[in-house]
């Protein structure tokens, strides 16, 4: 997995940083964003990310420095279709909060915009004590229903899982994607990316070397058991298997002063990656606080409490320039990149 | 006045192009914006445009790459409140196709977007023959009506005046607006902006010299009339004034492939400067025409007819890159500029 930031600036797209995404590359090629301000498309075109390979998008919360950037994104999308095979066809899975469906919907609709692929909204449904009062959906608003854009597919509504209180969002052979709560000015997700873990392959040439056939052997191998040869040598447990793939843990937050309940902590809990925001100073915690909005060592006490591997930091106020100037981390240059192979269990 | 060019890319945002916007400074400080595409505060950021005057916005129709950057220009326009007096307390103007209103309000009031500033939005009703049947507006769309935003002021309904089959947007005493039709895929118009001439100014140290005293024969004088001195002597017409300034016009057109009606022509007759979309080169005109664009010699031919002073061409496909490269026209520096002074009547 490889992560790129987009955009690591908070509450709009400055000249130097541009306003919340990034991207998560999957081992099988497909490319993942998470938020999508304004400007996302041009960050995108900067960046090593590849359009075509965008299947899915995760929408951390709906404030516009994290969402203005959708529309215009899908439309880019469909532009580059000819070339983009990871779209065609293939239906775009959208995930965010509850009115993400109407926004996006009046959107591309009033502007007329048609899309070459299938998309779909699943939203999710927060709980009241994700914000303050006046940042929960106004069911006046969320009530307002526009005849749907003719390439969008019904989506789903997901609520937490009361027994891990974390959504379930998707799941297939290679990862699953859960989503937890959290506090801000308006409701908030955090999303957790769990790779599963890969077996090591048969270590076929020395079991040849021991004379052992292909047959049911070959099966107690595979899963680690220890077996006795013909010969009456044994050969012991897992020495017959090169050493497995750990799937990693990428969890991806939004903007947040804190978890709500305790998914997040079960889904962060020795991630290898945690992307947190630290939108102000640690000097200015209280103000951070009032605003929904975390610090540097906020977020590394999380990091530290769940056994984190790796914190990266973003959603910088843009008060905060970047260091290295116009061409500096998740400014002009298409951003800074977290990744690599993937790490061997026991290696 | 003054014309920046923030945006000269179709279609999206490249790291080359913006996506379409202008904007103009008047001579009384305040600017407007024409068109905001995805990127256009960022745009606006790098330019030298005051983010704070901007009093008035235009949209010439319902494309993305010309309203997916408003939502986001509004917020921050918001956020840098406290240091802009042209908005204290003073009514954002919005002026855009019908549908245009329904966009605003989802898009600011799903993102719980706060504004420091009241707004309106005056839509444009179009006529059928401004665009295929497919790119009007769809009632059940248009039906959609959510509640308003808190700082959402009631807006009018604008019709052409059936003799100068112009809309008028505006006037004071400074200036007028009115718009005009233009075809493209979905109903687009474009947009006069006409100063007002203003007299010359008395010649007093001369009238006093020749002994003219203030009153009626003032009048006489500053309206351009010969008057009879006291001693005999006659002063010409216009010779107790000042040279008058001519005011200025301004026309800024949307994507289109032609005009519909007479208003646009007799906008543009005799303009000092007109900004114009190229979409495609001279050798695509039918593949321009197809999708409702224009290409150089098209827009050539218009700005002939009418006269006009200067063309801005604007709105390239971006196949077409910068001659400049990144730091090129209409591109990262934030801007191809026009303007400078009045010109004198008779100078
Ligand atoms: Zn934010
Ligand atoms: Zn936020
Ligand atoms: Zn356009
Ligand atoms: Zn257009």
């Amino acid at each position: 997995m490889e992560v790129t930031v987009l955009g690591s600036g908070s509450a709009y797209p400055g000249p130097l940083r541009g306003a919340s995404a990034v991207a998560l590359r999957l081992e099988h090629g497909e490319t993942w964003i998470f938020d999508c301000g304004e400007g996302t498309q041009t960050q995108l075109m900067k960046s090593r990310t590849k359009t075509g390979k965008i299947s899915k998008i995760f929408v951390s919360h709906l404030h516009g420095d994290h969402v203005y950037g959708l529309p215009g994104l899908l439309c880019t999308l469909s532009l580059n279709c000819s070339s983009a095979p990871g779209q065609q066809g293939q239906c775009l899975e959208i995930f965010g909060p509850v009115g993400l469906r109407l926004y996006l919907r009046v959107a591309l609709r009033v502007c007329s915009s048609e899309l070459m692929f299938p998309f779909t909204v699943h939203e999710l449904e927060p709980t009241s004590d994700q914000s303050p009062p006046a940042g929960l959906p106004d069911p006046d608003l969320t009530a307002c229903s526009p005849p749907p854009h003719p390439q969008e597919r019904p989506g789903r509504t997901l609520r937490p899982d009361p027994e891990s209180d974390l959504y379930p969002l998707l799941q297939d052979e290679r990862v699953s994607v859960s989503a937890f709560r959290l506090f801000h000015r308006v409701p908030s997700f955090g999303f957790c990316v769990q790779e599963r873990d890969r077996p090591g392959r048969l270590r076929v040439e020395l079991l040849k070397q021991l004379g052992v056939k292909p047959g049911p052997l070959y099966g107690r191998v595979k899963n680690g058991l220890s077996v006795r040869l013909e010969d009456g040598r044994v050969l012991g447990a897992g020495e017959g298997v090169e050493p497995g793939v750990r799937g990693r843990r990428v969890c991806v937050l939004g903007d947040c002063s804190g978890l709500v309940g305790e998914g997040g902590r079960r889904a962060c809990q020795g991630a290898d990656l945690l992307v947190h925001e630290a939108t102000l100073e640690d000097g200015l915690r209280e103000q951070a606080e009032e605003r929904g909005h975390s610090t540097p060592s906020g977020a590394a006490a999380l990091a530290r409490d769940c056994a984190v591997h790796t914190l990266l930091l973003t959603h910088f106020s843009q008060r905060y320039k970047p260091a290295g100037g116009p061409g500096g981390a998740g400014s002009q240059g298409g951003g800074v990149t977290w990744g690599g192979r993937g790490r061997r269990a026991g290696a």
